[in-house]
């Protein structure tokens, strides 16, 4: 069975990747966090600084992260001097942060996504194909999230962003008030936060007399915790370097 | 300069055909309709049955029709005999309808469509490779239109359909009521008619606690008579046959 | 500490129950099911069959109920027999059913609803006004749902029909097909069910170019469950009677 | 017959209050615009700085204005000077604009709205009533319109987020990105631009695991056209003054 560690347990998602193990062939066996706590959701909390002791004496097979990039990195580099994989869900890094999760991916398999969910996987191929096709339509980017996300646009909008800027030269503009022509070339990009909405994004394409959308959903964080967990059975085991969730949602 | 009547000329799809038709280059010279009215939009109206001599006398080159099927029976008949090329955008035939339309198309080119948008085009593509993709997520399909459509599905509805029903093997329900447990196999197919809607058509895949929505609106019903309209260009002087709306997108 | 039984406590909604309870000052004493289990989520489980002995040996102060009819009527006779109040949120009863609902609430404070959240209480009244100022728009309702729910369409918008129907004579249609003219006083009324949505429900209000949507859409169960033990809470010690959701939400 | 002269006769919203016109008791019978054309859509068209002399010469009874605020105001004081009633659907003005519109309404009827809908009248009172229920709900507002519209928010937007200050003490951000954690007081205010989107509001109420969505979309600027034309006609004769929509709708 593997041996995962949850880094930012405490939180929402940390907390859905405990309950959803709970229901497959993963054990969780320790969690990190900032929080002054002994245990969350029935597993024992260590502070990251004490992660690299922490891996070695649960004997961590992989680490489920969604922290804050500063406990992320902090963990990263326990998981390079340990040799623990890593599945990193937490966003909002730096450049510098980015190349300090490159360095740890020379050491060890690290898989990092901003989202990992299977639907998502197929938006962005939708995305792709429908800014091709519909070559001269505005695009417009809408995320939605729960108030408590500090961090605008979300990962998956900026992918989103990223698959739109491969078909087309597009500047994204984060929000309009007074006087804002549009030009050609924008694209708006709006987060909304509010309650508790789980995760919604939305592509508009108009033009023509017409509006196309693609939009995703998440019902629930279970569908995250569930993938972040598929990609940690899949990443134990394999050579280290930089690798993707698509990869994972292929081999299903 | 391409000469065209328009069947259903006091309809309001045959209303934008002409209104559409003025800032383009060809010219609408003649229109048909039951109603007893001798001009439509400054366009002089015929009655179906009088199809034949209008078509010679006016020397049309294609006739765009959106009408009621036995109106645009009698029309194609009419183009069969005097050889004129026909754009079909009446929905709602019976199979001996289709038989009479595959029987024009022997004489003359004629491409018939549920839906003239290049929005509609694209859409079609996507879901089909949605479908594909999330393969055991359920299938939802909601069309809405203006409460003066007589016809449910609409016939882009049943399009989209057609295109799931390749990828899998679902059966559609029209509604549901009491006790109604979903069947893995089926899917719903919804017609909501109010107002003055355009024309709306969205197709929803949900499982594993996520949920992605493929949509497309028209604004406006310009959208499709510039569509029927490229169509009818591009249709005349073509061999007899039948030819699709795919074509003509691929072809601008 | 309010002492609750849960009808119902192997299904979904059940299951909430229990779950919110435990961050609440109630607690779950014993569960009632048809299912062969001895516990679920750590409480005994009881067959409806033997819930008048159970409501005695556990001390039950109130039933919170989520069931099918027929489970939700034994534990409903087994309340009035011992003189527990009951919150029921099981849907679907006959006119039968109903009866003897009636009868139940002339012995025991019964509050039955089928829906407990403040944003359905909400919207509710925001229906109401809106059909009473749009008074010529036509009027369409849409759920969707979970593809486990069997009945349809929701006890949700059966009450908002019956709200729409105090504004306007309307007649429901739940389903269009084929030749379908929309008559001037239908609505229809559509139930869609696919994956794990949790609950929503839209009205779109159309006329005069121009569409007016209220929606509300449910992020979780707990929202119910926590209006559930609200009302639990809140009907403790009341007369014999029937009592309103509304009741419970202006107190708040 | 009344008799209309429209400003901003050149453009969309002017093409659309002529053509509307068309099919009602009144008469358009001069436009202003600065373009230089002589006439558009059949009406003669004077610049702006002739619109004294032209509103004596055509006998004009009210002026119809959907153009930029310079041209408004120019036009506003020659309805003062000549005793013209003037409906002002020109958005974006600044306070000197604004205290010179107060000026010209102390000489003649003045009525200036955002929105000349039944739908966004509406709207507005549901928006108060549920900002009011849900007094603790997140809100975001939303509005998307085609990408031509140089303004953001939308007058109508502004005005629903006047309304919804009335009821609550919030702070409009109208972008976010990076660091962005959302304070309590802040409500989201959006601008999407995008193809011939013809204008659509949507304010989202989100806590407690439910969201709430009140939305209106214009399926036509006919909708607009036609509400103008109904307060101009309802103008005509009243007392010099500021006026409502609001007013023109409830004695409708």
């Amino acid at each position: 069975m593997t041996r995962v560690a949850v880094n930012g347990v405490t939180g929402r998602m940390g907390g859905a990747v405990v309950e959803t193990a709970a229901d497959r062939d993963v054990e969780v066996v320790v969690g990190f966090a900032t929080s002054d706590v002994e245990r969350a959701h029935g597993v024992p909390v260590v502070h990251p600084e004490g992660a690299t002791e922490a891996l070695r004496e649960y004997d961590v097979d992989v680490v489920v992260d969604f922290a804050a990039p500063e406990g992320a990195l902090t963990v990263a580099d326990a998981c390079a001097e340990t040799g623990v994989a890593m599945v990193v869900g937490t966003t909002g890094f730096d450049d510098d942060g980015l190349d300090r999760l490159d360095a740890v991916s020379a050491e060890v398999p690290l898989l990092k996504a901003s989202n990992f969910s299977q639907g998502i996987q197929v938006l962005q191929r939708l995305v792709g194909e429908a800014v091709r096709a519909l070559d001269d339509y505005d695009l417009e980017l809408l995320e939605s999230h729960h108030n408590g996300k500090v961090d605008a646009p979300s990962g998956t909008a900026n992918s989103l962003l990223a698959t739109i800027q491969e078909e087309r030269d597009v500047e994204p503009v984060y929000g309009r008030e007074g006087h804002a022509p549009r030009d050609e070339d924008e694209i708006g990009v709006f987060a909304r936060r509010a309650g508790d909405i789980r995760g919604e994004h939305e592509l508009v394409l108009a033009g023509n007399d017409e509006v196309v959308t693609l939009a995703h959903r998440a019902e629930d964080r279970g569908v995250f915790a569930a993938g972040a967990l598929d990609a940690a059975t899949w990443l134990v085991g394999r050579d280290p370097g930089r690798y993707e969730f698509g990869s994972v949602v292929d081999a299903s």
